[in-house]
Parts: structure tokens; sequence; C-alpha cells
């Protein structure tokens, strides 16, 4: 199964929304065949594996990391070849979470005779495709926060200075990241400071789609991303309340909104939730259902504590230089209001340390279970409580 | 040599203001005897080896960390029992700065016929010492600074509430730091909000001199500090100054450090440098002065800036927990007045990561040569410039 999770990885940046599936077959203790998902719209790997074995694969053991599919897609399902090659034993990592598959998989292949064995290193195939996971149980995309900060704690100093905080090691690993991700999303402080491109600069990687948080449409039009958005796909996230708001009488929106589009840009209208700002899981809810299934997030500290305040972050990188910069004034990675006790804090699991170059880089997962979000929760809660004392007290009419 | 040093390494926490030294004596291939400096006022490594060794010596190799002393200290000279003891090659880790070593120990063994190779894992072995090299070779402290913070940057939450940002294993390695030192140091700041006791509770530690930045003199009476400053020695670093500016008309200040006396703390009185704050680097050269070869800084955000823009930091401990708590007020690790350029800011050289439970421990050492010292410089002669430019412009007399 290690094998076949080491297989699986080979696909990744390149099946997506699909997940990455390696699958190993072994007969008399010698492996006779491997395969992966190598590409969206390709074969399943259990097909790659199977189909271009000149071994006799009757009574043979596969291991999947992924349970076979068992309905027709893009492909005919994967249950049927094993079948077709009497395959004995099936050892499956975890389940698939899709509705159409979801232990149906499984069934069919028990249906005809094989044996199947199902978790097999499950922790370890279901965070290979956490994202897929994610997608498939929640429909909201897998969000994952990623900054870069000093030592001490500042992604920028108080001039706003940011030109590196890490090395060139550290900054070649977010394209990969980018390259992974479907969306990638930032906020139009950091386009207005920054003038970012956003885009994908790893060899044979792909853009994501850019998404900006600007409610009051502010975007400059000779902005790198809006220069670059008919040939990468952008959408400016918007309010018009917050728009009008921000103009003499809403003036010159009307000719911003066209202009916008006419370079390309897609305008994604959101409402506003209770606290005034953009109701970031409407926001995430609407992407999702375009497609995307993972995004990005190199927001400033704003962006970054709304969204983690809504619950909608799944993972974090933090890469953090082996340099000081001081500074009362130097932006932190997540400002905005703050949790305030810190046992309340918003806990990673799963931390895994990796060091690029001089960089050290810090990722986990987080769980949602985290005390954090009922600290979180407990602030508006009590408020909306108070507000309903306070009803309570107004004379009945 | 790798074993003299790990021998060395034994002595950690013991023989402070004296320097780790292990040593192994080897002949025909095979060790015939080890030791190190155990304890303070103990026997130095060589003789821990040599006059416990049962076997012949003549002709061996001996293998010893640093430079052989040769002068009547605490105890006899090395040289004398490496001499007699008829070794044949003496290799040498690194010199000694003491200036009644430096070299003369090396020249002394030379003249006696023994052949001698220094410089063999030098960088090592003079890291194993850092304390020690710098104190010998600036007659200033070796200055520490460790913080803990979240992922996010943050050394409390926006509340203030920091109990406790990192684990147990963080917070049982800090006491280990402790009782490395022979000073700690905080500001006053952190004794009004935390009250710490700031002594070593490591089992079988010792305490390390406790040293607070109180410029005016704030010092509860019924602080841990105060309390315990008959069993703990406590130095108050203080401004009269400050001290009296802050009172009306200074009254009372006479009275408390009258009763700051009677409870056993010393009152140590330091000058205030151009910016109008304590002059660090005069109180770390009279701490030095009283035996203090290492300090450990346990500051806030303002007494580390100050230190760290004074040139005065050679080692920064970062414990870093893998949780956020977000908050634009909540205090950062160093804060005061920053760096205006990233690429000027302070490099750690020397990196090294360590896992305590869930938190990430990163340390390097500073080392004086980088850009930031520069660029914190800079500002001031800037400034100085300025000053010198308009005194010029001024009509001579």
């Amino acid at each position: 199964m290690r094998q076949a999770l080491v297989l699986a990885k080979q696909g990744e940046g390149k099946v997506s929304p699909n997940p990455m599936v390696g699958c190993v077959v072994v007969k008399n203790g010698i492996v006779i065949a491997e395969g992966y998902h190598e590409r969206y719209g390709g074969f399943h790997a259990e097909r790659n594996a199977l189909q271009n074995c000149k071994e006799d694969t009757e009574g043979a053991e596969l291991y999947v990391t992924l349970e076979p599919c068992c309905h027709y897609g893009k492909m005919p399902p994967c249950t049927e070849i094993i079948i077709e090659k009497k395959i004995k034993t099936v050892y499956v990592g975890c389940l698939d979470s899709n509705p159409k598959v979801a232990g149906k998989g499984v069934q069919i292949l028990r249906e005809h005779g094989i044996l199947v064995e199902t978790g097999i290193l499950e922790q370890e195939c279901r965070t290979l495709n956490e994202v897929f996971f994610h997608y498939m149980e929640t429909n909201m995309p897998f969000l994952t926060m990623k900054y870069a900060m000093t030592l001490d704690g500042k992604i920028a100093c108080e001039t706003g200075d940011s030109k590196w905080v890490t090395g060139e090691e550290s900054r070649n690993y977010v394209q990969f990241l980018r390259n992974r991700c479907r969306g990638i999303m930032a906020g139009i402080g950091t386009v207005l400071t920054d003038d970012p491109m956003l885009n994908c600069r790893m060899e044979g990687g792909r853009n994501p789609v850019r998404i900006i948080c600007d409610s009051r449409l502010r975007i400059p039009l000779d902005s790198q991303i809006v220069k670059t958005a008919s040939e990468i796909e952008t959408i400016v996230v918007w309010n018009p309340a917050k728009a009008i708001a921000w103009r003499a009488q809403g003036e010159g929106l009307e000719e911003k909104k066209q202009e916008l589009e006419s370079h390309g840009l897609f305008l994604l209208e959101v409402p506003t939730g209770a606290d005034g700002e953009l109701e970031l899981s409407y926001l995430l809810g609407q992407l999702a259902k375009r497609g995307i299934d993972s995004i990005l997030l190199e927001g400033g500290g704003t962006l970054n504590a709304s969204v983690l305040r809504a619950n909608l972050v799944q993972r974090v990188y933090a890469f953090i230089a082996p340099k000081l910069v001081a500074g009362a004034d130097a932006k932190s990675p997540i400002e905005g209001s703050g949790i305030s006790r810190m046992k309340d804090a918003v806990r990673l699991e799963d931390l895994e340390v990796i060091r690029f170059g001089e960089d050290v880089c810090m990722t986990g997962r987080l769980t949602g279970k985290s005390a954090s979000y009922r600290s979180f929760g407990l602030q508006v809660s009590e408020k909306q409580n108070l507000c309903r004392r306070e009803e309570k007290c107004l004379p009945e009419s």
C-alpha cells in the first residue's frame, strides 16, 4: 500500500478534481503490475495497472489507495476490469466519498466472490486526497492559508517592504502549491500594495483561477491582474452596496464594471454578513459550484483573520525565514480581531516541519473540532444573547 | 574528537564560567582513557582522563576539544600531566581565548617534543563553548533571546492572556536554558503583567541571577521577585533621573530604594543613552564585571527590540506553537521601532530546528556581521550626519 501511495502522488496537480490514486498488483509475493491515475480524463489507476500487465493476474492481490469506482464516468468502472482479470483479493486504502461509489464499489467486488479488505493505511490514504474528500463531503473548497513571515512574526517591515521574506526554495514551493490548487485568493489590499500576478510560474504548471476579494471594486485597470485577465481566468468578488457607498452616489461604478468585464474579469456579487463584511462562506459555496475544489489563500492579515473566523480554513502553510525585523507596527500574518484566551487557540494537527533552504515551513490541518471556533463563535453568540436580552427588556407593546 | 565533544557536553551547566572540555586518549587505535571537565573547581578534562588511566600512556594520542591550559589556576596546568604521561601526539579542537593560554599551551607541548595538531572540528568545538569564547573575547555576557509565540507570531492574545503559548516539553526546556545561564533578564512590563518567579525549576538546577530592567523603580514590593530576593540573587536596573521624574518631586523614592535593599535586592544604576532609554551595553558590561558570562533574556517585545537594536544578542531561541490566535493588537515577540527594509533583516546562522512535543523550536546565532546592524546603525548615523550638516550650516563665529 505504501508503494501505491507513492505511485498515487505522481498524479499530483494533474488529476484534480479527481482524487490521486495508486495501484499495485502482487502475485506470489512479487509485484507484477502497477499504475496510477495520471491525468484528469485518463485511465484510473486500476486500469492503468491491469491492462498493461503481461503476467496472468488470476488469483493475484490488488492494492489500491481508494475504493474502485463502479459507475460509468469518463471511463468504464474499475470494478469491471478487476473482476475480468480474476483478482482474488483487493486491499482498499479508504472508501470513496463520491455518493456514486461510497461503498458500492466494494460491495460489487464482494458479490463477485472477491475478498475485500478496507481501511489499509486509511489515514494516509485520506490525507493524500484531503482536498477531494473535503470537497465531496462538504461541497466547499479545501482552503489552504499560506503566508511567509520572519522569525519574529512579521510578514513585512513596518515600512511595508516585504521583498523577500523567504528564500528562493520556499518561493519555488509556493509555485508548486499554486499549481496544485484550482483557485488562488487574495484581498484587494495585496493587489494595491504588491500588484502581483498570482499566476503559476512553475515549469509545466497551470494557472489557478484568481479570486480577488474587492468588495468596493477598487481594483486598478492598470494592475497586473486586470492586464492579464484575458489569459488567466479571474473572478472579482464584490458587493454592490459597498461599491456604491464608497463612491459619490455610486458615480463611475457602471463604467468600472463594464471596463472590468471587457478585460475578461468575471464579477461575482456576494452579500455581506452580520459583521458588514463579505459573507465568505457564501462566496466559497459559489466557488465550489463553479468546480473550484481547492483554494490557496495568499491574503494579508485582515482577509486571513476573516477566513479563519468563518471556520473556512482546512490547512495552513507557514513559511518562516530565520531573520528578524522588529517593529511594533510591522504587519503580522493574521490580524483582525483575535481570540481572547490562549487555551482557545485554533490548533493545527498532524504538523509537518519542512526545510526549504534556510527557511522552515510548518504545515498542519485545522480540524474544525478545535475549541477556537467555539471561541470565535462564543463572541458572536454572546453578543446575540445580549441583543436578545435587551430586546426582552423592552416593554411589550 | 566527536567522542571528546560528547564527553565535554556532560559538563553543561556545571562548569561555567569555565569552558566545557572533553578528552579522549587513544593508543594503538584503542581508547584507553577518557574524561571531561565535570564541575567548576574540579579537575580539567585532560587530568580526569590521564590520572585514572591504568594503561601505559607512553606514545599515546590525546584528543582534547580545547587547548590544554598552561597556567596555575585552581588546578596545576594540564600541559604538565600530558608531558609527564609521555603523550606522543595531541589533537586540539580549538585554541583557548583566555589570554593566559591563547596558544601558549600548544607552544609548551611542542617545546617538549610533542606533536600538536590544532583546528580539529574547530567550528563544533567553538560552538560548544560559544558562551565562554564570547565572554573571553568581548568581556560582555553572551545574551540569548528566548520567546514563545503562536504560528501566527503572537506572544499573547490581544487580551494579554498568554497561558500557555507552548506545551510542557518546551517549557521544561526553558528550565534547562535557565539552568545553563548565569543571569536571566526581564523587563518591568513582564513583572507587572505576569508576576513571574524567573527561577530554575529543573531538578538539581541552579537559579540564575535575576536582572530586572526597571528604570523607574516600579517593581511592587509584593511581587514574587521581591518576596524571594533573599533566596535568589536579584539585580534591579534603574535610572535615578527617570525614577525621580516618574514621581511627584521624586516622592517616596528613597523609601522604595531602602525597602528593596532591605529585601535583599541589589540596585544597579545605569545611565540613559542617546535615545533616552537605559544604556544596555553599559548594563551588560557591568554585569560581565560581576562574573555574569551568560544571560537568558525573557523579555517582552519592547526590551527585546532594544537589545536587538543595541547589537547585544548572540543567540535566539524561538519556540513556536502550532496554534493561531489572530488579532491585530496581539503582542509580537520583537516590537519597538523596526528595520525598514526586508533585505536588511537580522539573520540567524547555523539554524537548528528542534521538536518539543507539538512545538517547534528554532535557534541560531546572530553573527553581528549581519546587514541588520548596519541598518539599525544607519538610522542613527544618518541622523548624526544630518546634525553635523546642520551644524556646518551655522555661520562660523
